[in-house]
């Protein structure tokens, strides 16, 4: 019997690699999805497709929707990037690279590629401890899209269930990469940085940047990520 | 006070065009969100554009997010349109015009906007008797979105709930067209039809055309479509 199917949404970034390693040793059949929203930069882009090979996923699919027209976020160029921004206030409130609803789209165009694939999962690297600041990342939004999802579609209608995986969700950084290390993700080909440059350099300073660095730090695992000149001051 | 915003999905549609009519006349400054998603045709579009103009409605979104790469549904180009199906299929099952997860992905992009303008109100043309074949139209389905959005939002993290209405979920198409024409809609500037052709006229013989031109018959209101040489054998 065929492997069943799963939607994974790729970012590129560090959590969604490892959300791909963990539905792959689950036993799915990965099919990875990315999106071109207005993202400031195509690093993302790039490195999905590499974390991609790198784990011999081929099932993928990159879809435009493109979010700058609604405005509000940083991620989508109306608002600067915050750098250098105190531990303290990371993941305590909602930053501006907050995308609105980002996570209700995505999921949405996971949930019409699932039911297009047959898929009934899809995995998300959501987390409620650095990013508790996103009301979309929380384990009850979770509950209530996979409550939706079994209303909104055929399969749904017909009796079949649909389970949003958040396998991350309770997890601390270094906690991530130790499973992803574990699992041979080779993080050196993830990107998280907000603000990267046009080589996909991060910059250290951004929200992200800095969670990652942590992350690395204290999972003791050696940080692969390629830093701007003088971003680690 | 400046009247409060509501978010209105707008596709040029009959159902969509009485929904922004009901919106204005219920006192809210309407915000139309449209979608160049890969349908078939631009006529849609272009009766979206004459409907807002018609209504007066001046803050109007086009969205681009392209569902043809997920594909599944004859409106996207994958399969084709059904035509000259009997009256007893309308609606008693999920057709190939079903978009997956259409009506997810758009009010989610609709919650976006409604994020940004400060909006706690969006309104949806779905309806449950015309369309009992479509999963996403049902009331559940619209109620369980409801709690997401609750969920998903900054706004909804402040405590700011959002609501999604629906007037035409238990309305017949004649119902509808009553409703909207007391409303003074001018229905001629819409378009129904899954397959017009490139000025915009309707096959008369899809299902989106056998269930309007009923409802005209049936509301006594004159049919104002204009339908393609041969259409109405």
């Amino acid at each position: 019997m065929a492997p069943p199917i799963a939607v994974v949404l790729l970012s590129g970034g560090l959590d969604s690699a490892t959300v791909a390693a963990i539905a792959l040793a689950a036993g799915f059949d990965v099919a990875a999805l990315s999106f071109r929203y207005g993202q400031r930069h195509g690093a993302e882009l790039a490195a999905a497709a590499r974390v991609a090979e790198s784990l011999g996923v081929t099932r993928r699919l990159v879809l435009d929707v493109d979010l700058r027209p609604i405005g509000g976020s940083a991620l989508t160029g109306d608002l600067p990037v915050p750098k250098d921004r105190p531990a303290a206030a990371l993941g305590a409130d909602i930053p501006s690279t907050y995308v609105p609803a980002r996570n209700t789209i995505f999921l949405s165009l996971a949930l019409a590629w699932a039911e297009v694939l047959g898929a009934r999962d899809i995995f998300i690297g959501a987390n409620a401890v650095d990013y508790s600041g996103y009301p979309d990342c929380r384990p009850e939004y979770l509950h209530a899209f996979e409550h939706l999802a079994r209303l909104a579609t055929r399969a749904g209608a017909e009796g079949a269930g649909l389970t949003v995986h958040a396998p991350l969700l309770a997890l601390s950084k270094a906690g991530i990469i130790a499973r992803g290390a574990a699992l041979g993700v080779d993080y050196g080909r993830t990107v998280s940085c907000y603000d990267p440059d046009d080589a996909g350099a991060a910059c250290g300073r951004c929200d992200a940047c800095q969670l990652r660095r942590r992350g690395f730090e204290e999972s003791g695992i050696p940080d692969p990520t390629r830093y701007q000149a003088g971003a680690l001051r």
